[in-house]
């Protein structure tokens, strides 16, 4: 099968997906970051995380979504930064986030309490009820280490458009660091639209009976992301089937198009205790034991060292 | 045009749509609440708020949405509460929540600090910087009353088939106190799913090229509840529109359709600032001037006010 065009797929983006305004502005942070910590001697790494939403209405009411918490992404940025690298998180807006994620099932308003003082009366403090959440004060801690170390950039999106254009930006800002880079593409993107130009304006009216949707296949962003926009970067894309059976297949036959370095491959319902990490040459499973499960290991944190040390390998094989 | 009959809509609830697992607890739940604030002479409300998740395979990876924050029910629970009533809150899973949306854009771990005492030196304890977030004493405070008096219900749906199973259970539950419930569906509603029978199990693969939906019209809840499952109550109903011209046309269709008392018309752009209150008789435009938004006025103590005394009216035109 012939693959298309890379300028195809450029023109594409631009005739059917809306620029979102702020992008060359949002360009040259990422760019302006990357060459900040690679100075330091330090990689960068572009997670994406969440789900993309897909507007059926150009004055949007419905829409398609992925589905996805973003919580391998944000779990992942963690790690990441403890192993040194220097994070760009482009997620989608209101998906989980490092570090707050650790307390997202939680009301906060349940884990807050007035502090009574026994020396100065009710002070009308507002304090953290530890009980309710046990781990708050390391995770403010590192929260505000990495914070005030500016190791962490996130960027949002909350439409394909969006993350499409900020994507490419961010493939174009990173380029310049060239193998220190790392893309990291953990988000649930569409692979369906409805082109602008085929899209009502207004809310698709009920009264007119059943609905029939026809929708485009979104382009293989990560064609032209690996040929033309960042070249000497380390990529590694995820696979996520419900059906085992495709999966590996699906995996393997990523990389002979793509020509990108690895595919992380999982089954949704088994996704938080086992993946499989598959490059060109090898096949490495990641598995939860029990007794990792009883102490909280997370699997990311697998993976993370894994992909690692695999790009550590990568960048001494590109200088040698 | 021939309405259809409730029983079919009935039949077709438990044919197409799954039976979540907790309906008959959460019906015993709201039954059991209603009872009791109703005994002590206080109205009930059911709120219901957020859009509805609508799955394309029964694996869901992925899924329609419907355009919803969960702000406008969030925001009237808080003034419902304020005006003397007991709240059923039927909202999406991780929308807006009442007291806790008002600080819903900002990253908690922005606003929380390490306490360092003169006297005591660094206690570990972790405080809320009141600087970040100004009103937090008085909205904690405000949180813990309603939690303390039980005045707040709340219950969580996901996707369609959920919502539209427990508003059938609530509707039950809070037809045994007649007039005194009130229904205020504020949730952004799917008129559209794909049937069990015909969703496709696993993952829908982009390698077999464009995607043809075709989704079948979602029964109109609304008709068996006010003929059947809560006949003395006091329905209103939500329009939400893109274009103004079709509103209040489409407002008073839904009237002579369902024949429940209110609809709440508005606009996708101007919903936070205008809605129009529509009643068999009557047509109120409630409007936010500039003054009431530079003093923070929100249109839902409008709206809840206005609902309220016709509320009232409605009970002692039943009794009389």
């Amino acid at each position: 099968m012939a693959e298309p065009r890379v300028s195809s797929i450029d023109g594409k983006l631009n005739e059917e997906f809306a620029v979102p305004s702020h992008v060359e502005e949002v360009k040259e942070k990422m760019s302006a970051f990357a060459k900040h910590h690679a100075a330091a001697g330090r990689r960068v790494v572009l997670i994406t995380s969440g789900g993309t939403k897909v507007p059926l209405e150009s004055r949007t009411v419905r829409f398609l979504d992925n589905f996805s918490s973003g919580r391998r992404g944000a779990c992942s940025a963690e790690y990441f930064i403890d192993s040194g690298y220097a994070v760009v998180f482009l997620h989608r807006h209101r998906s989980l986030y490092p570090y707050t994620r650790t307390f997202s099932t939680i009301n906060m308003l349940d884990a807050l309490q007035f502090r009574s003082d026994e020396a100065f009366g009710n002070s009308g403090e507002v304090v953290v009820n530890q009980k309710v959440l046990p781990n708050i004060a390391k995770v403010l801690k590192r929260y505000q280490e990495v914070k005030d170390s500016r190791l962490l950039l996130p960027i949002e999106f909350s439409t394909l458009s969006e993350y499409l254009h900020l994507l490419k930006a961010a493939a174009q800002a990173l380029s310049t660091i060239g193998s220190m880079a790392m893309f990291y593409l953990a988000a649930a993107v569409s692979d369906f639209y409805i082109p602008a130009s085929e899209m009502p304006e207004h809310k698709i009216q009920s009264s007119n009976g059943p609905l029939q949707l026809s929708l485009n296949m979104v382009p293989k962003i990560l064609s032209p992301l690996v040929k033309d926009w960042a070249p000497q970067a380390f990529v590694i894309s995820f696979k996520l089937e419900t059906d085992a059976a495709i999966l590996l297949d699906k995996a393997r036959r990523a990389l002979e198009t793509y020509r990108h370095q690895v595919v992380v491959a999982n089954v949704l319902d088994s996704r938080r205790g086992y993946v499989v990490v598959v490059t060109p040459s090898t096949q490495a499973e990641l598995i939860l034991t029990e007794e990792d499960v009883k102490n909280e290991v997370e699997i990311e944190e697998r993976i993370v060292s894994n992909l690692t040390s695999a790009h550590q390998e990568f960048i001494t094989q590109q200088v040698g």
